[in-house]
């Protein structure tokens, strides 16, 4: 039977192994590399070896970065008593861009999901504890995602934090901004519900 | 603003390169891997280098080789007179697999494709014309897609060799094996109904 070239077998092996990339979608990619723009396969190239080689997890908080601390640990103007822990660099990002946020961050680097075979130990927790016995933080924001995974990993690690005396939070699950209520879904009306806000200085 | 390492970003640039690779997937492959799994970033650019310098274009029939001729042009029992055009080397492995053609192929490398910017000069026509021109062939079978693309490529294809004696046949269009016919679209069913075929020994 007809086959590819060994090499671009090799090749689409390589890319079917990358999430979401299937068979025919590597077969596309590696075409689409071999023939309409070859440049790329180069450029593509020397651009994970260089990533590779350069980017490594800052050592404070596990953010990527090219030195052994990340922008944000080096700023000097963080607040130290608070920290900010997130599933993945994406997260620590959307964060910084809000701008709002001064504490400093940890990032997990996944979710408790033993179901796709990620479990706790996977994560960067015992970091997180050591990083807690120091003594300067007072207040973790637990910020995972508001799915069940990101929910039972925030309560696993708000039960690691329970015996180390410090303030756990959650961020608020609620309507979207934006949002209309009719077709807002019956979860998301309920978290709504329950974490109802007084107005203050309205009701005496 | 918090930003990804400057080789990080790079490596997100280069992705996005690629089809149906939009900015969100870059950024979850790259993660992937330089986090995940970082042997494949490794693996990834031996294997795109290697298939970038070993891959070519078969001289005769412009399948993707690591040699000057593929294994089909080297076949020596191969029905010369009759060629399969089509538009993509994917398309040689699918009728190859099917087992009951044996001519030669060209591959077009694509389609008149004007809405995306592909225009016949980018396709293998001129070496295709010339292929024709030294003689043995005498049919040309068009095996382009039944997409409205397809379809244009064939009917330029088929003007192209009108002058040159060979006969020019396409695929036949109609209901798949196992489609209903309550199911089918239009088109397909006044295809089908077009291209009917006659019981041959039941009428008389």
């Amino acid at each position: 039977m007809l086959k590819f070239p060994a090499p671009m077998q090799k090749l689409i092996r390589e890319l079917t192994k990358l999430p979401t990339i299937g068979e025919k979608s590597a077969i596309r990619l590696a075409y689409h590399m071999l023939v309409d723009n070859p440049k790329l396969c180069t450029t593509l190239a020397e651009a994970l070896e260089n990533a590779e080689s350069s980017i490594g997890l800052c050592r404070e908080c596990f953010f990527l970065s090219e030195e052994e601390l990340c922008p944000v640990c080096l700023e000097s103007n963080r607040d130290e008593a608070v920290l900010c822990v997130v599933e993945k660099p994406m997260d620590m990002i959307a964060i910084e861009r809000m701008g709002e946020y001064r504490g400093k961050y940890h990032v997990l680097h996944g979710v408790w999901a033993p179901l796709r075979g990620q479990s706790t130990e996977d994560l960067k927790l015992k970091e997180l504890l050591e990083r807690i016995e120091k003594g300067s933080v007072e207040e973790v924001i637990i910020a995972t995602s508001a799915t069940v995974e990101g929910d039972a990993t925030a309560l696993y690690v708000a039960r690691l934090l329970e015996e180390l005396g410090v303030r756990t939070s959650r961020l608020a699950q609620g309507i979207s901004k934006g949002a209309e209520l009719e077709f807002t879904d019956d979860v998301t009306l309920s978290r709504a519900l329950a974490g109802r806000t007084a107005f203050s200085g309205v009701s005496k």
